[in-house]
């Protein structure tokens, strides 16, 4: 049976592994999973490439694309919009792919409502302590920036309860076991097996009154 | 780390393979799923051991046993009780078992209730052509049992969007499986991931009040 993919939301700690994750997902289910592009008006940096990294564009387009509804979501943070282009997305969808979308929790709350069939996942580490581990490690950071970090994750960990599942990111290899097989689960929720419920439904009314 | 077992109620049409999925399950992994043993005061049949089929007794114990809080559930069908004994299934649940309890929808219900981290699971046939194949395959029912068992079925698909998830039975080795990865990830919706939520968050608040 080919199902409908699922759009999927992943949100986490900065220093979770969300980048490794989705990257080791898309690589060992090629077929399954497809990653979203968001579109952007901020400059492309370094070695940031068009259509792969994000979709860049003028000010003027991506208003005029989100007035036409053509984005399932989209934010302003520091001046630049971001936003995710629908079309791209219900393609993959349609064609039984399963679309992972990077984002924070406004914007995961914000496609749960449009979409109640799409699936929120938290990435996190096993603890605090190894996210400030994580954090320290990548030696790229200042004392300040990792504080702030923290000082986010703080408040991101309140909205944790709203997501789906918690995906806990402490072995790569096993999580990526772990959240492949949650997506297996997630379709067997009544909200995504509506289609099923109610073709049985059908038939078992349909064998009552002898037809 | 050795999590709590999950309580996990089983529904499912008649002719849906329930006893034959619960015993693979309880084959295939043994140190991780226990049965709930019902205790009930109607009379043994043929070949059924008190304390292996059910805990067989009369009503004054019975009564007096859900009086004492000693039933996580019960109802009366035809007459006599059936319940299910609390003292086993925590037993099981600490020991970091999963306990199976096959039960009906109002049972699955009043557990929900009382124990909103139990996993409702709903077992059905890919079709319902394929359960009316399968109830007269057994060749044991008449007709017009089977006609009735149809009708119930159509009854009790009402209520399947009440249940976590929906195991659809097609192959019995393939469902088995989907049936443990659905308990795997059913570990880590919220409601059974809170103790790890809230310690987190506990840590994080105290990183960031330089502790």
């Amino acid at each position: 049976m080919q199902d409908k993919g699922i759009l999927i939301v992943l949100s986490g700690f900065s220093g979770a592994g969300k980048g490794t994750l989705v990257k080791e997902l898309l690589n060992q289910y090629q077929d399954e999973y497809a990653l979203s592009v968001s579109m952007t008006t901020r400059a492309p940096r370094v070695g940031e490439q068009d259509g792969i990294h994000y979709f860049f564009t003028d000010r003027a387009h991506f208003e005029e694309t989100a007035a036409n509804g053509g984005l399932i979501e989209y934010a302003e943070y520091c001046g630049n919009y971001y936003g995710t282009p629908k079309a791209y997305v219900e393609e993959q969808l349609a064609a039984g792919r399963n679309v992972l979308l990077e984002i924070e929790i406004q914007g995961a709350l914000q496609i749960k409502k449009l979409f109640p069939e799409s699936l929120l996942l938290f990435v996190t580490p096993p603890t605090a302590v190894e996210l400030e581990r994580r954090l320290k490690n990548r030696g790229t950071e200042t004392e300040e920036v990792i504080a702030k970090r923290l000082a986010r994750a703080k408040e991101e960990s309140e909205g944790m309860k709203a997501y789906d599942y918690i995906v806990i990111n402490d072995d790569l290899a096993k999580c990526v076991e772990e959240l492949h097989g949650i997506v297996q689960a997630a379709r067997r929720e009544p909200i995504r097996t509506k289609a099923f419920i109610e073709e049985i439904q059908k038939e078992l009314k349909a064998f009552s009154k002898g037809e």
